[in-house]
């Protein structure tokens, strides 16, 4: 099973403690092995990302990225355990398009069965996994939908429907943004954090680094961080609802009603979620 | 006006060499000092990039890459000298999107009229230079042209025709790949090198760095590097003529015919080449 990290804040955020916490479960206090990226939202639309094939605990890039304070309000990471899709660069999360003059990126944790038969518009996968398949599809779909960018509530919806199909294939832990909202999707395992004022200490659980957010922060920051797992022992992390969606923006936590799920055509019952192996993303 | 740097090489090779003059152009010895960027692709279609909007000559980015060997069979690369588009990591070239399963690379130089007013498909820039609303239009010809990739003698056609046609707005400099094939189009300033055995030895222009290629490659190896300028002092490298496209593609080079150019419809005298700036991109 792949691990997400996901970043949303109201000001450009260091995400380096959070980081550290991913990037040693890639290979040392977790099996994530088969490479990890992060992608850095900076300036409103800007993006930039980092990718490995090599172990984020061994990799040169990653700890350059430990020593480098990029700050940015929205971020999505992933380190990989790979099942489907060889280890290469192409197959290494998170994967990202352009749609409506916006870089969306994308990275997900969980396994969809026979996801490549669903049909793909203008989006094609540059490798082989069934994440960028799926990846490729949603963003063919609303496309096709929207010929420009619609107003962030249909766009919300849409986004929830098209995980709402996908889940009912398989396990869809997702992370997905289209650089102002972060879209969050539960298939299994999810869950996250608001911090703000006051803010407090945190320690965590991968390496001794422990931060005083209050010592970072002005009083008027909000910072949410999304993860497959808590990343620190002294804060309660929030799970999100199994086959649920939150939308994240300048840092604020909105789940979104189940509604959505109802309304998608395919999606199956629950419980396969617990059959399927998780081995790999 | 900008820099551009791309290779091409029949096995994976270490651009680091040439990418230590092209960054050192950006603030020390030239003065595109408004970013850069550097795309590799590594085994196939895999494909990272580094982009940031700092200088490279003084970019914490830049002497991690000096230090960390990327082996790659095609780069592209630039320094920047904004004039079109503020300073800002979503203006920073080169510029990518996926079409027909492929990652798309793109970095220009030069400046073009009226070039925003080319209508778009499928393809939408992010940013706000011109160079990308080049690129976008590029490749939505494309699209709209063939539904999956067509034969490499078609496609190099066609992108040489596009190029005619930029051309004909002002100075077109161009790198773009698909991944396989790197296509050099020069408006006004470019040129490239075919490294091969015997190899020789060659100094950088801008710094004290001398390369014995024989120590570094095997007798098969064939590696071509394109620039706007000689990059090293003691080798003869080739100037592309004005209006003319190259294919490299394993290292080879080879220069499109004229015919392309005449095929275009709205392409202009080359007069004006010289009368425009070429201040910026």
């Amino acid at each position: 099973m792949c691990e997400l990290l996901g970043m949303s804040a109201n000001v450009p955020t260091d995400i380096r403690f959070s980081f550290a916490a991913l990037a040693r479960r890639g290979g040392e206090t977790g099996p994530h092995v088969d490479g990890w990226g992060i992608a850095f939202y900076e300036g409103g639309r800007g993006c930039r990302s980092f990718h490995d094939p090599e172990p984020s605990a061994r990799s040169e890039l990653a700890k350059l990225l430990r020593n480098y304070a990029i700050k940015s309000r929205v971020v999505v990471a992933h380190v990989r355990k790979a099942n489907r899709g060889r280890v290469s660069l192409e197959n290494t999360h998170p994967f990202s398009r352009e749609l409506w003059g916006r870089r969306w990126t994308f990275a997900h944790n969980g396994q969809l069965r026979g996801v490549k038969k669903l049909p793909l518009g203008g989006f094609r996968p540059v490798g082989s996994t069934d994440s960028e398949h799926a990846f490729c599809w949603m963003l063919g779909r609303l496309q096709a939908r929207w010929r420009d960018a619609p107003k962030a509530e249909g766009l919300e919806r849409a986004v929830a429907e098209l995980c709402a199909e996908l889940h009912g294939l398989g396990v869809f832990n997702m992370l997905m943004t289209d650089s102002r909202t972060l879209y969050a999707h539960c298939g299994k395992r999810l869950c996250y954090i608001t911090r703000r004022a006051p803010f407090g200490i945190a320690t965590l659980i991968d390496e001794d680094w422990r931060v005083d957010f209050a010592q970072e922060t002005t009083e008027r920051d909000v910072v949410s961080v999304v993860a497959t797992q808590a990343l620190t022992r002294d804060e309660t992390w929030t799970e999100i609802p199994r086959g649920r969606m939150i939308c994240l923006r300048d840092g604020e936590v909105r789940l979104l009603p189940d509604r959505a799920r109802r309304t998608a055509p395919s999606r199956e019952g629950t419980d396969h979620n617990v059959r399927l192996s998780t081995q790999g993303c």
